[in-house]
């Protein structure tokens, strides 16, 4: 695996992977990684023959100087565990080398206002922005998500289709724990009794499931159920448990053919989130 | 010379160019060409192997929806144009296969604020937008932009550097007519007396070079003097004389390093523009 901190340099090992005929997958990460992240990678392997994985804390997306400053770093650990799951090219640049003197932005609009987006404007903003750079410098065939940041991978989604990246965009499922648990860095700040609790979001998820293959649709019927769910889990607060459309994010009010159900709710001031894709095809319903 | 329609049969094509070995040059425009266009595909051959360019009439830049629906089209003839220029690949789409649903938008902070960019809100960043969108369709080695436009040349500049497009961008001098008149669709409105009298424009900036090359920098001085100028060509109203920073483009009390003298007036309704960009090397004062 090589480490690279400077553009040209990922530009020219890209080159090289791609004369050889090889196929470029990326994985964008702010680092730190753990198992979720390396289910993105197992996925563009499947895709691509050359994995690339960028690790950069990218203070665009940070509305707090402080929670950036203070954003977990083990880069010796991160390389390690790439390795292990098979990157071939890590890019982690420093700041002055993504950003000097930065004036340009790019925006989803609509599709930030809702969910995460509420409380903190100008965070997708700045994925927006260091995504296309990083599309820029990369210039991979195929590009990963996780399905756990739903809104950032939907609006990315809209975003490549809108300014017309030729990249082929993976919304990855969640990786979860044995119990259910969706994978979080955050998972770690939790109390081995809020660890179990936090279980009900998850649950919430698989009673909406229920719900939906039953055929109840109405958004605030379902959501009144799932509530009941989350809050056996007694979470210190619920931020938010929508329903909403795949294409807009916008609320809706009841679950059409491609629907998001999305909860985040707080355990002491660990924020936990997890989400479920709802999709009509023909008679069956799948939910991921 | 080949012309397509669908974003599909432009990547076909670079792909098949640049398989051959090619670099690729692309002059975007909104038609209707005239030698200012042909001379930036002449700049373009001297950089790259295939010409791509593009004809679309971006609504995201206009203000004004009657502005868009009357801009003047003759498709038959540009592709003529474009043929004895030495285009290779003209890129003509519909609204449609460029806009669907649109959301996402690019902009470039600050450098739209001053000159052409404070009376026409939002044009520059719908510039932005459908400038990445070509840049990611056709994909080029080498784009080539004019003078002319001098605030959407510097702040696309700009917006390739922040988003790293791997791009080479020129811009190329303005072509002007024998007399000194910046070439411009919107010279054929004039009528003779006011083609005559809009030569006050360029000279304006020749008296600037003078002032500049004689050792005056004070921007008001250099204005006051270039307004004496323009006003001997009784224009209907002087839009503005602006020195600004090259790599911001806001207004500078003294002219320095590299500096934008820019002009805009109008002869009946007809607005015309022109620019100098002066640049100290050494010891010496390079207009252009």
């Amino acid at each position: 695996m090589k480490i690279v901190r400077k553009i040209e340099d990922v530009r020219e090992a890209v080159r090289e992977a791609r004369k050889s005929g090889k196929k470029i997958g990326f994985v964008p990460t702010m680092g730190f990684l753990h198992d979720g992240h390396i289910s993105l990678v197992e996925i563009s392997k499947k895709n691509a023959e050359f994995q690339v994985m960028s690790i950069f804390v990218n203070r665009l997306q940070f509305n707090d100087v402080n929670d950036f400053n203070t954003y977990p770093k083990d880069l010796e650990r991160d390389f390690d565990i790439a390795e292990k799951g098979g990157v071939d090219l890590i890019f982690t640049p420093d700041d002055t080398e993504m950003y000097r003197n930065n004036l340009t932005t790019v925006d989803v609009d609509m599709l930030t206002e809702n969910l995460c987006g509420a409380h903190r404007p100008g965070h997708f903003k700045g994925v927006f922005t260091v995504v296309s750079k990083l599309f820029n410098i990369v210039q991979p065939d195929v590009a990963v998500f996780g399905q756990k940041d739903i809104q950032q991978a939907v609006s990315l989604e809209k975003m490549v289709a809108d300014l017309n990246f030729p990249i082929k965009m993976i919304i990855a499922p969640i990786k979860r724990e044995i119990d259910g648990l969706a994978m979080s860095s955050r998972n770690k700040h939790l109390s081995s009794e809020q660890r179990s609790a936090a279980l009900s979001l998850s649950r919430s998820l698989k009673k909406c499931e229920e719900l939906l293959k039953s055929g109840v649709t109405e958004s605030s019927k379902i959501i009144g159920e799932m509530k009941k769910v989350i809050e056996e889990g007694k979470p210190d607060k619920i931020d938010y448990i929508s329903i909403v459309d795949y294409g807009t994010l916008k609320d809706t009010t009841v679950a059409g053919d491609k629907t998001v159900i999305a909860v985040a709710a707080y355990w002491g001031t660990t924020r936990l989130i997890d989400n479920m894709i709802a999709e009509r095809e023909g008679n069956s319903l799948k939910c991921v």
